[in-house]
């Protein structure tokens, strides 16, 4: 029949998988402005669930990211996986990968991209969640656990051998294998680091500015991030504040969220350069790899850093080959899950380039502080120069919430992906229907 | 309140859009193997349909192509827009174009790539149709009507200003204003060039290629491509026969539907370079700008087409800037519609590029050659080395199909876009419940 998905039910382990169950989550964090900036100035962070059920009784669970209206299309865009995961299992997660994404039918919406792609990435990083739940393992220790050969399994190379091949990969790995376990004792030891948002939505007032980026420092942030792209003069106000709270060398980026085309962003950018920025996210579109690395080129010695709407590994490749990004700025829940990820922190130590990934958001932080300890064990084995995203909000509705000490990721030991919501936030953030969107 | 969409419902007209109707249709081509290609083996043909309908009793049309499973989500997509739709007029299409690709909160579902965006797709092409039906007009004539300065109105030059500005845009509208009503004239009674897929699907055997290849040339065409890409030895032999029944010089393109990474590209076409191909047509990842630049230089003489899949302008953007490609393949249903269709014909005439749409598949030849006219009147002003693709099937569904002759697509005059498709055609193709499913 030629309306049918092309992954057809088998019995390749020992449990199957039963059962997919898919819930519209939004939080209406557009009450608060938490979350403002340039390009986003209302949003209500929104999560499209889904959990898997096994005949043997266990879960994985997953999720894509939204901030709101859609939300209710990119569940049904995980609906519409269903058939190629019931009756499967979680074993050969590469396969699994390789036939949501090569599907002949469904590669038409994306290829690879946009809400199709997104929705794979739920279903993915799902699959990991109960694959190291069966493990009874944290993703980060499961994948840095396994052996080279079995990592680059994992990975499309597809489209990437004018970059990186698999012989390139392993040599990567394998150079990474002496050390893993020291660097997995100093994971459990020390966490990773990270740096906080929460100071700098455009949202907020000057003296809620200046007392968030007091307390950042007080709590042992070693960087921060500002919001900037709507208003120079407050940019530059807002940048003088934080400089000041935060004293001369201290790293404070900024971030425009795609507002500005090329000439803009190299002027913009150049007329905050004497509070000495970081680096500057997201200064043009997601898809500008020239436009990027032109911005790149203007505003050096400021970096460029970028990634979080990056859609797949080929536009990160591109970014590597032409000089546009310094950091990149992977997303857990947006390119193709796991799987992918793993083809770009390869594609990032082949060029040297360190990772320093976009979390916030519903459940981000919890997700992808797996893939920087990931990372630092068996990819490019260096904290230099790293740090994860943390902002402060929406942790309470999961099980296991990340957690920071002295400005660090406490490494987590939980089984699982960290992606698991609290059944009551569940129930109470369903949109349209929970008690929390009822009352509107 | 917070999950409403930006734009609420007005009064700016002196009609309004009352109803939003949407149809998820299948055409089963996949038992034919109609279609088929190295990366689409078994296509088949769909449309998330939509019908705006007005409370003066006018109609718009327009749809999102897809190939099959996945259609579902495309329809959901679509019917996500409705609130951003009822209440609205059809008369000032830049403003509606924009209010549907900044919405702050659905943008995230893509930015301007994947399922949200083609969704838009649908959307503002049948907000064409109906302002063209109101206006009583051909799409391509009432576009090849408006002043420059209108034009340009219609255009979101955001991301673009590096390579071509409002300024730019309208210099070559202006240039392009003397001899309008002659090339309106000339398309009236000659139609505008097509060439033909229809012989190389990869599908067919060598006697049908042969037929087909023979049939072309009678009819009129000239030039054919031919799909290739899933076995070298297969592509040499199906050329051989291509060139043989078709004659030296006769233009042959070769379309390798994003199979190859980028060396297996250059090794690959060089090999059939005796044969001495047209063009190649995706020869890698849509998304790779740098890829395609890359094989462009190491074919050179033979040249690169690519842009079916594109997403949106900031990659046809960046493939103009790079040198990328030779030949630009818009579509009409893929990128925002006609505005930033329009974009894309501005910025291929700014870099001197001709413009060879993508067609077939559902209604892309009954759309598309709005487009072409369109240029030749208004923008390029030229037909040189331009074809619009031509497959001739599906055609029949539609209430007022494209007609060829002597290889050319006739200008069509009936008012509205053309996306129109027959209401026994809806009712019989529609998925899952229509009879031409049923019987599955």
């Amino acid at each position: 029949m030629s309306a049918q998905p092309y992954g057809q039910a088998e019995e390749s382990g020992s449990y199957r998988i039963v059962a997919m169950e898919t819930h519209d989550i939004r939080f209406p964090t557009s009450r608060e402005l938490d979350g403002s900036d340039a390009m986003n100035p209302d949003p209500d962070y929104s999560a499209a669930y889904v959990i898997l059920r096994t005949d043997d009784g266990a879960e994985g669970h997953g999720f894509a990211f939204t901030i709101g209206r859609g939300n209710d299309v990119q569940t049904a865009a995980i609906r519409a996986l269903e058939p190629y995961i019931i009756g499967r299992d979680a074993e050969d997660l590469g396969a699994r990968y390789k036939e949501l994404v090569y599907d002949s039918q469904l590669r038409w919406l994306g290829p690879e991209k946009g809400v199709m792609h997104m929705a794979i990435s739920a279903v993915v990083n799902a699959l990991w969640d109960l694959k190291a739940r069966r493990a009874g393992k944290p993703v980060w220790l499961l994948l840095a656990e396994m052996t080279p050969e079995e990592i680059v399994g994992l990975v499309d190379f597809r489209y990437l051998s004018d970059a990186i091949t698999p012989e390139d990969a392993l040599a990567i790995l394998r150079r990474a294998e002496p050390g893993r376990r020291e660097r997995i004792e100093h994971l459990k030891q020390h966490g990773y680091p990270a740096y906080t948002t929460s100071p700098g939505w455009l949202g907020y007032g000057d003296e809620k500015l200046r007392r968030l980026c007091a307390e950042a420092i007080a709590d042992g942030f070693t960087q921060i991030k500002l919001k900037v792209g709507a208003d120079l003069d407050d940019d530059i106000r807002r940048m003088r504040i934080a400089r000041e709270e935060c004293g001369p060398g201290f790293p404070i980026a900024i971030d425009a969220n795609q507002r500005w085309d090329v000439d803009t962003a190299i002027a913009w950018v150049n007329a905050l350069a004497e509070f000495d920025p970081w680096w500057v996210e997201e200064p043009t579109s997601p898809d500008d790899v020239l436009g990027h690395a032109a911005i790149a080129s203007a505003i050096a010695p400021i970096k460029v850093a970028t990634g979080e709407h990056v859609q797949n590994r080929m536009i990160f490749k591109q970014m590597l080959q032409a000089g546009s990004l310094s950091y990149l700025q992977i997303d857990a829940a947006r390119v193709g899950g796991v799987n992918e990820n793993i083809a770009i922190l390869l594609l990032a130590a082949k060029f040297g380039v360190p990772v320093c990934p976009h979390a916030g958001g519903v459940g981000l932080c919890e997700l992808v502080q797996h893939l920087s300890m990931f990372d630092f064990v068996a990819v490019s084995g260096s904290m230099d120069n790293r740090v994860i995203e943390y902002v402060d909000h929406l942790h309470e509705h999961f099980a296991d919430p990340v957690e920071i000490k002295n400005g660090a990721y406490v490494a987590p030991l939980a089984p699982g992906f960290g992606a698991a919501m609290r059944p009551e936030s569940i129930a109470e953030y369903t949109f349209p229907d929970g008690p929390a969107w009822r009352s509107e």
